[in-house]
């Protein structure tokens, strides 16, 4: 049988080791693991949330209401639009997903940081297209303004803040980035780490009836994954014109967020005390692996995320190896080899759970 | 922006109604609203399942383990094959999502019955390909080979038991078709509502083991959505070929089934005494529906699923007429207008639940 030629270049995604892995592989057992490798709430998930999905485990063999009124109610609340501005996704991967295939053929390209998420990438391959990146660790707006110009790109992907790095662009820069791209050019904006950006700097809060309003052109996209600990339960969304949205949904699933996902992230929403209290401690904790970093003369990434990127002596260390002996004894953090850096990203954890981090750190490096 | 033209002839496609609609809409209590539109299990989800998702809610923020590896070898336990033949989808609707995009271009076809699962056409329509179907309302094998011959489809769809007829394919007839058709040419099997054909006449049952052990072309899929009663958690599975299974994987996003989905559809292959019972009791009451029709004189397709289509005379009953009457009563059921037949399409329920429905319905038609 002949299977899409395109199939053949695309890259497989590697995901931060799970926990059963490491069970598997080196016999540690469970609550002895420590996984700090997928940017997941440390703090787990809201009460709140835990409760109502122990109530709703009847609803588990009907299908959803496939309109997702509720969801997307709560949403268009939270962000000040309209609900058809909003999409459900299962995780945010599945918008990226629809804006790769709404608008890219075999032969277009698109264009993206140097250093990012890598799934984006992939979506284009999966459609046939080109990924052009910039040749910089941090986002360069001068240098995606060129390679715009000069590759005609059908989406540009920003980040901000950014995964893997940790960098974030300020909103005036970006809004004068986006006045001199063509409103044919659709502009996704990964925005999964806002709420810790503009925790650390206001500057760096991009809002999407904001930035939607004024350039219709972008597709503001963001998670449950993060800062509200639904990383496993695959739901993120959407916010966009209603041109975009319609759009989308032609290529929408029905029932493409789970029953319970969807009660649990509109449930999530309600509470906003667990979410700040979250944004406090990461700061918090994030401040003492950059003293960390600092004394042992290690170069790192200032991070307006939930995790943090340090780089390792080259002619001293390998991140793969440091990564391996970290794994062995049950410590997952993510190793950024394939991304062509030689650096560890470390999921800012509890307080109990970076000071073991910390401990065995400072052993080896 | 220009979106892909192929988007445009796509049609939505139209699930069942939900319970919380006819709640917001006519203002009944949801506890009075009887739902017998969507082919879920009248039974719920096995006790066992319900347990264990309930202890396994603090498992919320931690993204799943993306190699699926105790599902992947459950289910490979269940149908005999190896775990590299399994692939896990976001209900069995990814699966064929997975199919199409893998053969798929503009201009390409496929070959499908008459009346069948209309998210099929939908996804070879998102790839631009288009749909043949037989003109036969139960699936004629004759005809799907001279369609089959004249337009040299990429893929054929079928559907044993199919929805929304309830008609099945003796394994028989099947493997002779299947020997007609060239090595290149996808065939899916879909095998949702197998248990319950299977069930009835054991000449129905198609193994996935030995049909893709004769014919490396198809592809079997199922669902945990009827028999195991997950239809709100979305979870499916595709067995085929390591090549194929292979290919579907290049298409797969990271994550695609949920944390506590998956764990639910492993706990649910443990309780073989649930879905035994619901197979006995949905044999047992689809006679009551027979009998009804027998006794008014109504035209009903044998089912061998969990449901059962009655047309309605066309000289006396409008089916959406009956439905709305139904439907501002609380009562769901499937009107199958769209599918160009005036029949009502009924999930068999609980008896107490099929008393209710019976009851109005002899008053209706």
């Amino acid at each position: 049988m002949r299977f899409q030629p395109a199939l053949d270049k695309i890259p497989a995604y590697e995901a931060g080791k799970p926990i059963e892995l490491v069970v598997r592989e080196y016999g540690i057992s469970p609550e002895k693991v420590l996984k700090l490798a997928s940017n997941e709430n440390p703090y787990g998930v809201s009460p709140k949330v835990s409760e109502v999905i122990k109530e709703a485990v009847y609803k588990m063999p009907l299908y959803p209401d496939d309109s997702y009124k509720a969801l997307k109610d709560a949403l268009a609340k939270t962000h000040g639009v309209d609900a058809k501005n909003v999409i459900q996704g299962n995780g945010s991967d599945q918008i990226f997903d629809f804006a790769t295939r709404s608008v890219l053929n075999p032969g277009d390209k698109i264009l993206q940081n140097g250093k990012t998420f890598s799934m984006y990438s992939i979506y284009a391959g999966q459609c046939g297209a080109e990924t052009i990146q910039t040749s910089s660790e941090l986002h360069d707006l001068n240098q995606f303004l060129d390679l715009y110009k000069k590759h005609s790109p059908k989406i540009i992907f920003i980040c901000t803040p950014c995964n893997p790095i940790g960098d974030a662009l300020d909103k005036s820069d970006l809004y004068t980035f986006l006045q001199k791209i063509s409103s044919d050019t659709m502009v996704v904006l990964d925005a999964a780490y806002m709420e810790f950006g503009k925790t650390r700097d206001l500057r760096k809060e991009v809002q999407a009836a904001d930035v939607i309003s004024k350039f219709p052109n972008v597709l503001y996209t963001n998670t449950f994954s993060k800062i509200y600990g639904l990383g496993g339960m695959r739901i993120g969304y959407g916010i966009a014109s209603e041109e975009m949205i319609r759009a989308f949904y032609k290529l929408r699933p029905p029932f493409n967020v789970s029953q319970l996902s969807q009660l649990a992230a509109a449930t999530a929403l309600s509470d906003r005390e667990f979410v700040e209290n979250y944004l406090k401690e990461n700061l918090k904790e994030m401040v003492r692996y950059e003293n960390f970093a600092k004394k042992k003369g290690l170069f790192y990434f200032e991070s307006y995320a939930n995790f943090i990127t340090i780089k390792l002596d080259q002619a001293k260390l390998d991140s793969t190896q440091t990564f391996d002996t970290l794994l062995k004894e049950g410590i997952i953090l993510r190793n950024l080899k394939s991304y062509g850096l030689n650096a560890l990203r470390i999921t800012i954890g509890r307080p109990e759970q970076n000071d073991r981090v910390l401990e065995r750190l400072s052993e080896l490096l």
